[in-house]
């Protein structure tokens, strides 16, 4: 194999704030040798992701923080190009926790072989068969423990995640309200999901008033990728012994002063809340089974997604960045471009067509 | 009955910080007659929680805020000495949520009514087979969920819920912490009650690092009653699947700001860690079964407790504020003068001394 050239996003400094090209930067380096046990990857696909700006900071979290000087850490998806692990062979696609780069390096026992069927694309083990959607099955289902009848909020509905947690309740018999920050968000959820209701919490002059209206018997389950002031306004209308999903905090993750919890902490207390922290990776042996039943539920046409695919590496900032101004509108992903090498990679393409593309962000990128 | 004359404490305006005589004032007016269903009790002991201070606040909670103009709520223990209910008759004992006065009306269905055994004090029905007993019991069993060799840390720890659920969960086979506010009541917990360990921290320069060198193995169980920096410590300590028994918050109630929830909020989502708020109030169904257990325990000399008794209706208010001082050694009860009709109460009297009293309080009280 000819010696391979690597562009990786390298992490410079601990950013304050929105991320910029002063804290990260494209770097092209030589790839080095594989050691035994490991497999080398061609990235078709990059997820781009909330948790990431987690990860770039010293934080403790449930990561280590990405060491300054190396690669944005990202999960990926791509096609085995040379082995040294007996689980992978060359032409295989596999998904693992790797960084934003052309090539990534992994030990094979970190990797998870994914197999499209006919129709699937490929990068759909980055959204509806990935953390995205796993992390709506079993963070609603496991954490949030839904009864029939039940009224389950979501915030940042509009998002990947709270998209799906949704239509997951519609199934589940429950009563479906999303929080998410446009218009045209709102009339999505509630027209093509079949969420209950919508509230459009940056238009609302008082949120906790909004939500009251909006749930008239309270808050059964919250579904929470947000914290800050969506949490404070939803504890004010939980029922007794409600649950709550902490899946995210992306109204918080930017800031550069510390970010204390809710003000209505209390409410936990006097309402007898449970509320857990929710990771996807601790449900890892049970992914197949949930894949199983998304696959179904997507084949009878019972839960729409939506992604949006960004072309080339370069743009993978300006993409991320998206996230933080609520400017996406499905699960972001970065595609990048194919090579001669790639021989199963025309495939993928052609399927990624199917996915709900956003036209705007990519006729800019393109 | 000839006509009989309560003093009462009345709730004359929203407290901000420490309750004062400007707050609350003693009153002394006529009974009014007995409706039907209703029971007339004359109090022996008043129970003197931290909750009170909460009820006291117009902020929402699990019970209505006291109004204005009425009596400050408090558990009491006292005798029925007239009943127009069926379930009750002149001389019987009853625990019920009724106020800091002489005399309290209550309606029939809202008693639990009691029966001391022999050697038993009737204020134990305000501690360790009250709200303090039973508190510990269900909120670190139920909401703790302990296995045996996981470390539990408990707040407040030299308090009247703190001290039993450290010696519980010794009972369970974990390892138990105690954070106090002084250096007697860590020795006390440590040599007298088992605990394993105690961390002063009041004196602590650095508590995160103070629960890391008593926790070296983290923790699993955190019974939080104060909230605050303390809980703030303990979330950077805490083993991933953590269960904090969110019971009280202590260290806010007399705040005069809005207090925010941890500044570790986050870390509950890192270690996926389940907070579970407590109310006792929940498993009243279940009280016969916990005060059989804690009365075996108590017998096999396998728990112990302290009460603070503090004698005379006007000291309610300054043994309510030894709670904010930590100044308290154990649950406290305030005694209410024996009078001439009261001739149940010699009995109770007398076993009341069987509690440890704390001399000092007495002597200044007397």
């Amino acid at each position: 194999m000819p010696e391979l050239r690597n562009r990786s996003w390298i992490l410079q400094k601990r950013p304050e704030g929105l991320v910029t090209l002063a804290d990260i930067e494209l770097r092209e380096e030589p790839l080095r040798p594989l050691q035994a046990g490991e497999v080398l990857i061609r990235n078709h696909y990059l997820s781009i992701d909330p948790a990431i700006r987690d990860w770039m900071s010293e934080r403790p979290s449930y990561l280590p923080s990405i060491p300054l000087g190396e690669v944005v850490r990202s999960t990926s998806l791509g096609e085995v190009i040379d082995s040294r692990h007996p689980a992978f062979k060359a032409g295989d696609l596999a998904v693992g926790v790797n960084g934003w780069e052309d090539y990534s390096i992994a030990r094979g026992e970190q990797l998870m072989p994914v197999q499209p069927m006919p129709g699937e694309a490929e990068q759909y083990f980055l959204s509806i068969y990935g953390a995205v959607g796993l992390t709506a099955y079993f963070g609603f289902l496991e954490k949030g423990r839904p009864q029939p009848g039940e009224t389950v909020l979501v915030s940042a509905a509009g998002g990947a995640v709270g998209s799906l947690v949704g239509q997951i309740a519609r199934l589940k018999g429950c009563r479906a309200v999303g929080l998410a920050g446009s218009e045209e968000k709102c009339r999505w959820i509630v027209d093509e999901l079949g969420f209950d209701a919508a509230i459009n919490y940056r238009t609302s002059a008082n949120l906790e008033e909004a939500i009251r209206e909006a749930c008239p018997e309270g808050v059964d389950v919250y579904f929470d990728n947000v914290g800050g002031e969506v949490l404070d306004a939803t504890l004010m209308n939980l029922n007794k012994n409600a649950r709550i999903v902490f899946c995210g905090a992306i109204s918080g993750y930017n800031s550069q002063q510390p970010v204390p919890g809710p003000y209505n902490f209390w409410q936990i207390l006097a309402r007898t809340v449970t509320l857990e922290g929710f990771l996807v990776s601790d449900y890892f042996e049970r992914f197949p089974e949930a894949i199983a039943q998304v696959r179904q539920w997507l084949a009878e046409g019972k839960i729409t997604f939506r992604e949006q695919v960004v072309d080339g590496l370069e743009h993978c900032l300006d993409t991320f960045n998206l996230l933080f101004e609520g400017a996406n509108t499905g699960k972001l992903i970065v595609r990048l471009a194919p090579t001669a090498e790639a021989g199963v990679r025309g495939n993928s393409l052609s399927h990624a067509t199917e996915a709900s593309v956003s036209a705007a962000v990519l006729e800019e990128t393109r």
